[in-house]
C-alpha cells in the first residue's frame, strides 16, 4: 500500500485528506480509484489505513478503516552529523541513512570541508534534503519523517553534544589503530535500562577527514572515537555502515 | 599513500611497474616526482611500498623498499549476488560494496528484474563493472579486487550455492515476520573453528522482491531467508546494510 505522511491539519477522526505532491501521486501516478487503500502516517508513530473515497489530482479524501502504532522506527535514535560532502552526497547519507533509520540529519562544516558553501542558496537546499527525507521515509515504511537541520558551524555542532547520551566520531586513524564500534556499542548497550531509546549523535568527517585538534576538540566535548574496519569508507559510506552496525546491535535484526 | 594493484608481469624481486591508467594517475593527476613513495598490491595478500625512480605518464617505475602482509580484508568471504537493479544502481552496489569488504559480486537475473537485458553490451558493462571494483578497492585500500561476474541467470545462481558454506537471501516478508540476520550471523559464527574464512553467498532481490516461488526454490536449493530490519530498503542499499551487519559480526569492528 502506498503511504504518504500527513499534517494533523490533514487529518479528522474519520477522515484524512491528502493534497499538493501527495494527491498528486496518488491519483495520477498511481492511478488510485475509489475504494483503493493507503496509507497516511502522523509522523509521530501513529498510522492509518484508510479508503480512498474522492479522488483528483489536487485531492484525495479518505475513510480511516484502521489505525495502529507504526513499529518500524529503531528504538536506539541516532541523529547522524555529516560534515557537507561534495556533489550530491550529502543526498545519498540522507535518501539511504533514512532507510537504515536515521532519527536526524545534521550537516555541518568543518576545517576540511572541500564544498563552496552559499548561505543564499542554503534555504532551498535544505528544502530539497527534506523532501527527500520524507519521500524515503515513504517508500522504507517509516513512522516519521527524519529532520533535517540546516547546515550547522563546527562549533555550534560541539556545543550540541550534551544533549545526546552519547556522541561517536568516525574517525579513521583510531579505526586503524584498534578501537572499533563494536566494544563502544557493546559497553553503551549494556548500561541501558530496559526500553530505553537514548538519543545518539554520529559524527562523520569530510572527504578529506577530520584535523586531529578536531577530534581533540571533540573528545574534549564528550564524543568517543570509533573505527568501521580495517578498509577506508568514502565519507557517503561511513554514515550508513555505521547505522547498519548500531541496528544490528541494537537489535534491528532480531536479537 | 596512493595504492595500485598490480598485475605479477608489473612486480619484480626488486621493482614494481605502473603502465596504462595507473602510471597516467599516478604521473598526471598525484603529479607524482622521483622518490615519492606509492603502494602497489599484488592483489593476493601482499603489498609492496615502492619509491619512484622514473615517472612518465606511459611508465612508472618504483623502487620496492618495504614487502608487507595486506590486513584489510574480511574473514568472512561474502559474495553479493544481486539481482540487475535499474539504472547505474549496481555501479554503486559495486562500489560501496567493495568498500564494506564483498569478496566478491554476482549480477544475475530473477523474475521480476526490471531493467532490459542486453546481450550485446555485456562485455562493455562487466568491464565497466570491474572498473569500477578495481577502484574502489584501491581506495578503500583493500588486499584484493573483488571479482565480478558476467550477469548468469537464476538457475545458474541456485546451481552454484552448493559451492558456498552458506547461503543467505535477502527476503523482505521473512523480515517483516521476524527472521531477521542476526540469529541466523550468531548461528554461523559459532559453529566455525578458530581461523575459519567460510565462502558465504548473500543473494538481494530486484526492486520489486523475489517472487514468493523464487524464495522457494533458493530454500530447496539450500539458502536461508533473513530479513535486515522493520524497514524496506532499497535493493542497492540492502547488500550494504547486510555487509556492515556481517562484517560488524564476524569481527571487522572490533570483538
Amino acid at each position: 500500500m502506498q503511504r504518504y505522511f500527513v499534517t494533523p491539519a490533514g487529518l479528522t477522526e474519520t477522515e484524512v485528506v491528502l493534497e499538493g505532491d501527495d494527491a498528486r501521486h496518488l491519483a495520477t501516478v498511481m492511478r488510485a480509484k475509489a475504494g483503493d487503500p493507503f496509507v497516511a502516517c502522523d509522523g509521530e508513530g501513529t498510522e492509518y489505513v484508510a479508503e480512498a473515497a474522492e479522488v483528483s489530482p489536487g485531492r484525495v479524501v479518505g475513510r480511516i478503516v484502521q489505525r495502529r502504532a507504526s513499529a518500524s522506527e529503531m528504538r536506539w535514535r541516532v541523529t547522524v552529523a555529516q560534515s557537507l560532502p561534495k556533489g550530491d552526497k550529502l543526498e545519498t547519507v540522507i535518501q539511504k541513512g533514512t532507510e537504515a533509520g536515521a532519527y536526524a540529519f545534521q550537516p555541518f562544516l568543518s576545517r576540511r570541508t572541500v564544498v563552496q558553501y552559499d548561505d543564499r542558496k542554503e534555504a532551498k537546499r535544505v528544502e530539497r534534503w527534506r523532501k527527500i527525507a520524507k519521500e524515503a521515509a515513504e517508500q522504507a515504511h517509516r513512522g516519521r519523517v527524519p529532520e533535517v537541520g540546516a547546515v550547522a558551524s563546527w562549533k555550534a555542532l560541539l556545543a550540541g553534544f550534551a544533549e545526546y547520551d552519547a556522541v561517536w566520531l568516525c574517525y579513521e586513524e583510531e579505526g586503524r589503530a584498534g578501537v572499533g564500534l563494536k566494544p563502544v556499542l557493546r559497553a553503551f548497550g549494556s548500561s541501558l535500562g530496559e526500553g530505553e531509546t537514548p538519543n545518539l549523535l554520529l559524527v562523520v568527517g569530510p572527504e578529506g577527514g577530520f584535523a586531529p585538534e578536531e577530534a581533540e576538540q571533540a573528545i574534549a566535548a564528550g564524543a568517543a572515537c570509533v573505527g568501521l574496519g580495517r578498509r577506508i569508507l568514502r565519507t557517503e559510506t561511513a554514515a550508513l555502515v555505521a547505522l547498519a552496525a548500531i541496528g544490528y546491535e541494537s537489535g534491528e535484526m532480531g536479537g
